[in-house]
């Protein structure tokens, strides 16, 4: 199976692609340092991944650029680095990507729990989650030819301990456990639906 | 209680003006025709609105621009309708708000079903509704003063027999029950809920 990681450099994405090249042909992509250069905040950059990639069977996304910080002072500008990041940067990988995508092949995108058990200072990740949880549904029973489309939504994750202390008492998702989310999103037969790997 | 009621001129709000009317100080805002002239897809409009309005104890926003039409054409350009329609539009009437709103005061907002139950051609709408009802949990949680907030999230409404279509089955909520809705959400205690009217 030929598979796109989308957000490859990161956390989750390094070990995704390190539990999935094993088995599988990986091509990885990041703002930087991956096998190909995409900006997910640009339809055009996205289009050009493609373009690159040729015909694949399976997108990973873990890219998801949110606004952290006090409520009080959020405005539409902070605001803005979620909406064109973990939103719209992952609704036009599937936008776009929906194009040139192999029949039965499927999209696996990043959410996380804020959708639905927020933290303060997070509001603009669970929004940016809302949308991704929404979207999801609503393009499983839109996309053609077979082709799936599932969020993964893990809590916080035992590889940023820095986000620990704002998420208090949540018990830390493990990489393995996050890996088992994707491979359920991947090798599964489920579409439009939002998997929680705990 | 002096309410404003965002969307005054569409279908629920008209509604909702005639029934809280009676009893409460009603300032209607819409694109053109209310007692304020706002543009919710515009911050610097939002910020005028309520300059112009004053200190207020609950605002109610009926206004949910989304784009409606094929998947299969649907870019950037189109969802951008909903992003900054219905789901920003909304997120900045309470970003913005909050530095106006009386102490123990309410937002309420619409989202609607489209989160949970897809339509086809929708998926914009699906997911506005979704980062919305995931924002108002967010906002629950970081509002201060009291102040409150929740969603009411019908499923297609009655008086708009045109979108019955696209809703095969279901049972079209009357103006009745997104009434009783909003009236939960103006005069309960509850904060971070999506009410569903039905």
């Amino acid at each position: 199976m030929k598979i796109i990681i989308v957000g490859a450099t990161g956390t989750m994405g390094k070990h995704l692609t390190t539990a999935f090249k094993k088995e599988h042909e990986i091509v990885t992509a990041a703002s930087k340092g991956g096998d190909i250069a995409v900006n997910i905040t640009s339809p055009a950059s996205i289009e050009n991944m493609y373009k690159q990639v040729g015909p694949f069977d399976a997108l990973i996304s873990t890219a998801g650029p949110t606004y952290v910080g006090p409520w009080e002072k959020m405005t539409d500008k902070e605001f803005k680095k979620g909406v064109d990041g973990k939103m719209m940067g992952q609704i036009n990988l599937v936008l776009i990507g929906q194009h040139y995508i192999n029949h039965k092949g499927s999209f696996s995108l990043i959410s996380g729990a804020l959708t639905h058990d927020p933290q303060k200072n997070f509001a603009n990740a669970s929004a940016a989650n809302g949308a991704v949880e929404a979207f999801v549904k609503a393009a499983a029973i839109e996309l053609k030819n077979g082709i799936r489309i599932n969020a993964v939504s893990p809590t916080v994750i035992e590889n940023s301990p820095h986000y620990f202390p704002f998420f208090p008492g949540d018990i830390p998702v493990t990489m393995q456990q996050l890996e088992y989310g994707f491979r359920k999103a991947l090798f599964g037969s489920n579409t439009g639906q939002v998997i929680k790997p705990y």
